[in-house]
């Protein structure tokens, strides 16, 4: 993969970068169809494929986490994508001591899904870094869904200096609202209609601060109340937030962002809009 | 700087990079020279001038560290470098946070240098990887003296996938012995002459091993009695290990490596060296 960059930087032709960790769904596609407005034609799009371990905790889902590489190929092929980078894992080396070297933020990754996944963030940036060295984006495109992440990737990137530029593309939504997520499979039978609630609860906030502002942390009790009306579903946090910095406001009012992430039977799932 | 490196990049230019905290010696000029060779006439040599206040503990020298642009910036001229990075702050943004992201490496790190300066590789590791994605070099040049930090940033380029290739040049040093470091300013008067007992209790070692294998343990010391002769000095550390893994070994032999590190009135100085 970094053969084949350094090769297209030479060349100069502009490199657009969508990482994931495959089992593609129309969100991935959309941040495809975003990287490729970014580079034209003559462009490349490439969209990296990987779980990356170190980003999961060791209770979480990664031995589970949805794997599809034969249907991602095929999507990635019909959307257009000029490389896919696949690699079986980028930790272990053939010879030589274990990967000892990580990429921490800590700041912004102090709250929200930093709390509650302890070495979450840490893995992601090492990862990120490890992908932008090996990718050598101009560009790279992060999905709005995973605002923490998308917040935090961006701070790696002024902080150290990254030469790109970090795009966030708007949540792509299921008809009833549902962000799309590759962990939505999960949700079988009635879990599925419960998960609305999350989406629900974004239009709530929205409605309510458009009135007039409001307490956080009475928003944020009735936001809770109103999701855990379904039977299965356990709120983790509400957070409502300064956008760039994720620093916790008192006050919920248009222009804040609100971050919910909610345990639906033994699946957790995140959702986020701007207010 | 990195507009000028990508414009070097994209014309097929091979970039060499030195980094270096400037006050510049007989030592640096050497590591220009190990970059002269590595990129011919066609490449470009860049150095940096960058006094890192993150590789600083607070009771260290950052405040007083030698600091001479004009002297280095003739140097670099009639050394034939062709271009000199000398940035103001590589930290402090116009507005927004403050920096919060560092590049940390948590194995190589833990012994000799890392554990007498807290935070200090840290430090190193979080600059280094900035100056790198600001200077897009194809080769760096560390230099031997401070083995610990070119064995961290090599593993560092390894871990996080660095498109660039990590060169350590040896030691340069004085006609008696004393490794060249900006940091032997401080040695006025009768500090001077008791330094050379580093590099001297480098070549004790040697000789000793090359007769016979011994305790690693009984080696160090006997260094220390030695070193300790001079009046002003006081050992802090004298450690034996792997050359690449930095492991502490119990056998002090012919391929294994010495680290000195010794406080000389208020100058510390280390030297290191192949046994």
């Amino acid at each position: 993969m970094q053969r084949l960059a350094m090769r297209w930087k030479r060349a100069g032709t502009r490199i657009v970068f969508v990482p994931s960790m495959g089992c593609l769904h129309d969100g991935h596609l959309s941040l495809v169809r975003e990287a490729r407005r970014r580079c034209g034609r003559s462009g490349k799009v490439v969209l990296s494929i990987y779980v990356n371990p170190t980003q999961f905790g060791p209770k979480e889902d990664f031995a589970r986490y949805p794997r599809d590489l034969a249907s991602d190929l095929r999507l990635c092929r019909r959307a257009g994508v000029d490389a896919v980078f696949a690699p079986p894992d980028l930790y272990v080396r053939d010879s030589g001591a274990a990967h000892s070297t990580y990429v921490v933020e800590d700041t912004l990754s102090q709250t929200m899904e930093g709390a509650a996944r302890p070495a979450h963030f840490r893995g992601v940036a090492t990862v990120v870094a490890k992908l932008f060295n090996l990718v050598l984006p101009d560009v790279a495109v992060f999905g709005a869904k995973d605002w923490q992440q998308a917040a935090i990737v961006r701070r790696m990137v002024r902080d150290l200096d990254f030469p790109l530029e970090v795009v966030v593309a708007p949540t792509f939504r299921e008809s009833d609202g549902l962000a799309m997520s590759s962990r939505n499979r999960y949700l079988t039978g009635n879990l599925r209609p419960q998960a609305v609630a999350l989406s629900q609860a974004l239009t709530l906030a929205r409605a309510a601060v458009r009135r007039k502002p409001v307490s956080a942390a009475r928003l944020a009790a009735r936001l809770k109340r109103f999701i855990e009306q379904q039977p299965a579903a356990r709120v983790d946090y509400v957070a409502f937030f300064e956008p760039e910095t994720l620093l916790p406001v008192r006050i919920a009012r248009p222009g804040v962002q609100l971050a919910i992430a909610v345990f639906l039977g033994p699946t957790r799932l995140i959702d986020n809009g701007c207010l």
